[in-house]
Parts: structure tokens; C-alpha cells; sequence
């Protein structure tokens, strides 16, 4: 057996950094843990002329991949460099010189999650990415060690920070999705350009990694139905109050035996759900398994410190199994084909506001468009406050088809009274 | 290296044969991961004749635990047998006999939970005991990894599927306290003495556990302050909605440089916060870390699949340890000397429900008795409603010590004005 771990860290931001203080500040106890002592060898970083503070010293530094990469010693390559392509590159030729990696990159893993894992079991290397999504939440982790004994069936959560930050500060605070942007920006929730984050695709991406690793298939990033949080017009959220619901962007996947549906939307929950109440940039995932039940873990979705201890759990579940010898044995090969429901095999509830011209009769119209598809009605409301050019109505349906739901937008566009869809989102619930 | 483990099952009930029916259907994946096949050997049962379904054949079962204990091929017990001081017993032995031991057994745990951690620690085994606390969640497991790299310095938690489940049916449902409570027991969520569970106990045993392992010191069952959930009184829940409030039997343990504080009691939670959400007989816990911040955990706190689940989890542990030859390193030795806080260092905010006679000058005579006590008011309202005999004043206190609470308590009761102190709740937030 081994009597000693050696690790190439590629990147010293602030992950990086945190990662390091954390191996060096718990050495002792990573050694009683594993037997043997765990030690950063290399860095690996852009400009060596930077000045670094810390806990690794001047020597260790370098500009050069290669050097870790042809170093025997190195066991284990920790990427936290960041970026895609140079990364994707660095992953994959750390796990063809037979290193096992430990990465918190979700852009990779979730463009290039299949095939890193294939070339990973293929050199008998682990790859582990619990930091690429919920980052302090061990989220990955639970739902493979979850997956030795249940089945995952479902799974709904906040992944995005910076939209449920702006949506927080939104309804909590009525400020405008302008000013609660420009709050997050300031704060360092959202990104310069948070277009990733506000068009849901920067959670479409997370999701893709979770719903592969929990129904053990092949998802793609277009398998994934998104829309951002654009979609949500002025008023809504306060209507949703009224109904007793709290819109949030969340990220839904489920697999039966039709097939798997993901999608990244605005979502109405009704107050009493537990994701109601995950507010600011908090992630919080709901995880429904056969055995288990209902489950739901919560915490800080990215930070430095969060999402350096995730990578060290990594770290520590890598040496493990290197030590026992298990390395790259996780059976990463998706268990069961690719197979994505059309829209009228997806069910869900929904709640329609429509703006509709004030005349006699335009109720039962619209009704009758409800029942000419086969969709009952849970609630239907005429709201008394009158727009300038017209009445809204409320609809929320019990649960159709998505295809149902599509058909009557289009038959409620082509009906004269109706002026406008104002907006449509999913119910979460039964 | 072992090229096997084998397992030695004491208890066949509903958890014992979930874990027997887990291991089974997962073995192939069991020997993926850790390099070896982990079979059941032996299965101790008080009752040979019983009849019994199942994966373990026939001849396994014994009544003798010496057979398992003197078997030289057994490296690990699973007690899942229940009870207290025969299963104490089975644990301490094992432990003597060189084995490994996971339990689910929260009693012993909270008993003798130090004891038999030095009595692993001194035989070199690991015992793990992940299911002692929170049912399916992996709440052991996370708060000993993040204990590797972060320091918890708090926990809330609703650790008692029972009262939360008789409080859910009190508030949404309006049923009564004894309503509530049969349909409990008729749900298998209540015992046929329910005392444990609704005066607090349960939850002080489970609370003793966690904070022992998060602060890394001893707790002790005496050390946990407990207030049952009959101190609820009539209306406090309705009183609780009007001021935006949601009362929980919850559990909390806090520390800092002035020593750890551990309390079971019914709390009023602002419905903003995630534990208010928490509803019917599932549990959460809110760990608060200096690194990742606030997180929480959120699961069915019992039955036999989620327990099973757990269990075996404990069980994939405690062979990777055998396998690298690590176990029984888990130093448990509690790191810092036990220091509890007086009443004077413990801070919270609270709720107070006082029935006054409807006098001239009441108000006034009340709150400078907060003044005398240095306690600052954040609410004070006069319920219009007036009782028979009086009206109720309500006094929401900004943060003030137990002690001075306490006093106040006193002062009102010496009041002649004063008809009852009708209700009082620690307040959960800042």
C-alpha cells in the first residue's frame, strides 16, 4: 500500500488557496483518517511573479502542467483553475497520465461530464466533482452513496444563487429585478455579465450533472427545457403571494419508465414547500428516493470557503480509494439508455394569467377552451382590479400534459377578447 | 490485506431485515466499491420458531451472541436489536471482542455514547451510529466530515417525527392536542407511551448526540435544558400565526468561549425560516459552520427503510476503514473539557403571554418591570379580545439572557395586576 499521498493542485484563486489552508490546517487529522499523510507536491498557476500569501511556499509553484503530469509521485490532480476549454484539456490528460482528479468546475462536467468519466474508468482513475454543484452542500456525494441503496426518482431544487438572491430581494424587499441585480453584482452573486445565470443556463448545466448521476443516463444539455427568469412580469410575484405561492427558479428533473424530463423555470410553490422559505443565495435540492423518501439538503451554493471544503471531502474520498486500491472503480457507464419524454408525456400543474378585453361572456369562453382540452380547473379567479385596456384572469389547473398546456396558450392567442398570455408557469405539487 | 468482510446482524425486526435485504440486492456494488464481498455470516434473534421472509437462509440464525463474538471470521456487528441495557451490553462486548460496530440505537448512544466511543478508540474499532439520529439523513456522516474542515458552531433542529407531526395536525388542520396524538399512534408514529417524545426526552437524547460530535466534548443527558410540548397552550399556535410565527418542538445547542448551552422546547420560528416549513413527522437540522456557513438536512426521521439505509451506509464505512486497516482512528476523545453555560450566558429572544386584569396603568406597571431588568421590547401589543377576567398583554423581548427572563417571569407573577403568566417561548433569530 501506498505510504503516501501527493497532490498537483492546478489554480491558487480562491478555491484554490482555501483548498490548500484546508489540507495544511487538518494534515494531522487527514493522516489518522487515512493512514498515511496527504501533501500538495505542485501548483500549477499562470504568473509565477504574482504575490501569493499562504500556506504553500515559493518553490512549489510553477507554470508548467507537464510537471505534474510527469511527476509519479502526483497521485492526484485537484482542478481549480476554472474556465473550459484549458481545463477540459488539463482533466483529461491529468486522467490519461493515470492521475485521479478532483475537479469543481460544472461547465466541464456538465459539456464534457460523460466523457471525462468514460476516459476516468478507462484509466482506472476516479474523477469526483461534489464542488460543481450546491457548493458547500455534499450533494453528489449523498446522491451516490443514496444511489448503493435506493433509487432516485425525482429531484427539484434552487441551484442558482444569483436569481434566488434577485428574486428575494424582489419580493421581500419590492425592489425592482434592475436594482436587485445590481445589488447581487455588488455583492459578488452575479457575474459582470449574468446572462448564464438569469437565462437559467448556468443551472440548466448543474442539472444536467444531477440528473445524470441520479437516474444513471445520459443527459445533455438540450435535453434540458429552459426559461429564464425574464419570463416573470411585473406584479406576479405578488400575485403568486395572493395565491399562496412563492415563485422561485428551480430545476426540476424526474425519470418513470416513459423516460427522463429536466427543466430550469420560474416555478410557483406553494408557500408551505420547503423551497418556498430558501431565500437569498442560498441552493437548496429536494431528492425523492424509493427506499429513503423525501430529502432535502440546503446551504451556501458557492463561496470560496464552502466550496474549498467540498473539494477537500473529494480529496479525502480519492486518497480512500486509492489506498484500497478501488480507484476509478465507480461504475460511471450510465446504467440505462437515453430516453427524454415528449411534451405529452410531461405532467404538471399550471397557472395562467391572461388579459382579456371586459365583456359579458368572456369567462365561459375561455373556460370552454379549458374543457375543449380535457384540462380541469383547480382555481379560477377574475381579478376586480381592472387593467387600462381590460380584466385578468387566473387560472390554475389541475395537473395536464405540458403538450395540453401549450395547446391551450395557443387557443387562448388566437381568441379575440383575449389582449394577452401575461404569464404561465408550472405549480409545483400534486 | 482482508479478502473479505463478513457480518455479524444482532436483530431481525423491520430495520434488521431492510439491512439484510439492502446488503443483498447490492452486494455487486458493495464489492465495485470496496474491493471486496461484505456478506452477512451470523443473524442473533431471540426466537429461532419465529417465521421469517428474507435473503438470509435458515441456518444463519442463532440465539447465541458468543457465536458471533467468538468468530474469528466476523469483523463487524450491526446492532439493530432496539432496547437498552442488553443491547449496551451486545455493544460493549463486540467492541471487547475486536469487532466493529454500527448501531441505530440512539438510547445507548445518548447513555453510554462516551463510554463505548473510548471503548472503540481502546479496541482499535470503529463503531458508527449514523442512524441513532435522524432516520434516512446522513446527518453523522456530514457533521463528522465537516468537522474535518470546518468548526459547527451551532445546530436547530426538529429532531422528533412525533410532536412535529401532532403540531402539524394542531396548526393546519386545527385537530386537538389528543386528537392529534391518536392519529399519531394510529400512524405508527407514536408510540403506546408516547412520553418520550412529546415531554422532550427523545429529542434531548438525539440532541446530546449530535452536539457531543459537533463541539467535540462530553454532553450529558442532564446538560440539555427540556421543556415538553403540554407547556403549548391553547391558542399559542394561532397567536404564533397572527405574529408571523410557527411553533416548533425543537432542539438547539450552541457554542462559544463561555461553554456549549443544548435545549429541548417548543420555539416560535419567524415563517420565514426553513425549519417552519418542516412539516408531519419529517425532521431537519440547520447546522450553522464557521466555513460553510449555514446548511440543513432535511429527511423522514424514522422508519425502516430510511433507518436501513443509514445503517448500511455506517456498514460501507466501517469496511473501508477495516480494508485500509484505519479503523478505530476516528479520535473520539472529546477535544475540549465540558463547560456549560449558566443561565446568565445563554442569549435569546422571547415571547411572553401574560393575562392581566383590565386596568388603568397595567401596561405601564408591566413594562417597567422589562425596564427594571434591563430588557429592551421589540413587540408589545394589547389583545382587544378580553377574556373573562381580564385581557392578554403580549411582549415579544429583543435578545436578553435566560436569567433575566426568568426574573421578569417572577416580577409578573408578584404582581397583583398580573392574573397568569399565560405562556412563554424562547424566540428562534437575532
Amino acid at each position: 500500500m501506498k505510504n503516501e499521498i501527493n497532490i498537483g493542485l492546478l489554480g491558487y484563486g480562491v478555491v484554490g488557496s482555501g483548498v490548500a489552508t484546508i489540507l495544511h490546517n487538518h494534515q494531522e487529522d487527514l493522516r489518522h483518517k487515512l493512514g498515511v499523510p496527504v501533501s500538495i507536491k505542485k501548483v500549477v498557476v499562470k504568473d509565477l511573479e504574482k504575490k501569493r500569501n499562504g500556506v504553500i511556499s515559493k518553490e512549489m509553484f510553477t507554470t508548467s502542467l507537464d510537471e505534474v503530469l510527469n511527476d509519479p509521485e502526483i497521485d492526484l490532480v485537484v482542478e481549480v483553475m476554472g474556465g473550459t476549454s484549458a481545463a477540459q484539456e488539463a482533466i483529461r490528460r491529468s486522467l490519461e497520465a493515470g492521475k485521479g482528479v478532483v475537479t469543481a468546475n460544472k461547465d466541464v462536467m456538465a459539456e464534457s461530464g460523460p466523457e471525462l468519466l468514460k476516459l476516468a474508468d478507462e484509466n482506472k482513475c476516479d474523477l469526483l466533482y461534489e464542488a460543481s454543484v450546491g457548493g458547500g452542500i455534499p450533494l453528489i456525494r449523498t446522491l451516490e452513496d443514496g444511489l448503493a441503496s435506493d433509487r432516485i426518482t425525482a429531484l427539484t431544487g434552487i441551484v442558482n444563487g444569483t436569481t434566488n438572491f434577485i428574486l428575494t430581494k424582489m419580493k421581500h424587499e419590492n425592489k425592482t429585478y434592475e436594482d436587485a441585480l445590481a445589488e447581487a453584482t455588488e455583492l459578488g452573486f452575479a457575474e459582470a455579465d449574468p446572462s448564464a445565470d438569469v437565462d437559467g443556463i448556468d443551472a440548466a448545466r448543474k442539472m444536467v450533472i444531477l440528473a445524470s448521476l441520479s437516474f444513471s443516463t445520459e443527459v445533455r444539455l438540450d435535453d434540458v427545457f429552459v426559461r429564464g427568469m425574464k419570463e416573470i412580469k411585473d406584479g406576479d410575484l405578488q400575485l403568486a403571494e395572493q395565491f399562496g405561492y412563492t415563485i422561485k427558479m428551480a430545476g426540476s428533473a424526474r425519470k418513470d419508465e416513459e423516460g427522463i424530463e429536466v427543466a430550469v423555470e420560474p416555478v410557483f410553490f406553494p408557500n408551505s414547500h420547503p423551497l418556498a422559505t430558501v431565500n437569498n443565495e442560498f441552493n437548496a435540492v429536494y431528492v425523492y428516493g424509493d427506499a429513503v423518501g423525501e430529502t432535502m439538503f440546503y446551504g451556501p451554493g458557492a463561496g470560496s470557503m464552502p466550496t474549498a471544503t467540498s473539494v477537500t471531502g473529494d480529496v479525502v474520498a480519492a486518497c480512500r480509494n486509492l489506498l484500497l486500491g478501488v480507484n476509478g472503480k465507480r461504475l460511471h457507464a450510465p446504467q440505462y439508455e437515453r430516453k427524454v419524454k415528449s411534451d405529452d408525456q410531461k405532467y404538471a400543474r399550471y397557472f395562467h394569467r391572461i388579459t382579456v378585453r371586459d365583456e359579458v361572456g368572456v369567462l365561459t369562453e375561455l373556460t370552454s377552451i379549458y374543457s375543449h382540452h380535457k384540462a380541469s380547473l383547480a382555481t379560477v379567479v377574475q381579478d376586480s382590479e381592472l387593467h387600462e385596456e381590460g380584466a385578468d384572469l387566473i387560472f390554475i389547473t389541475h395537473k395536464i400534459s405540458r403538450q395540453q398546456h401549450l395547446d391551450i396558450l395557443q387557443d387562448l392567442k388566437d381568441t379575440p377578447t383575449v389582449i394577452d398570455i401575461s404569464s404561465h408557469y408550472r405549480v409545483e405539487g400534486e
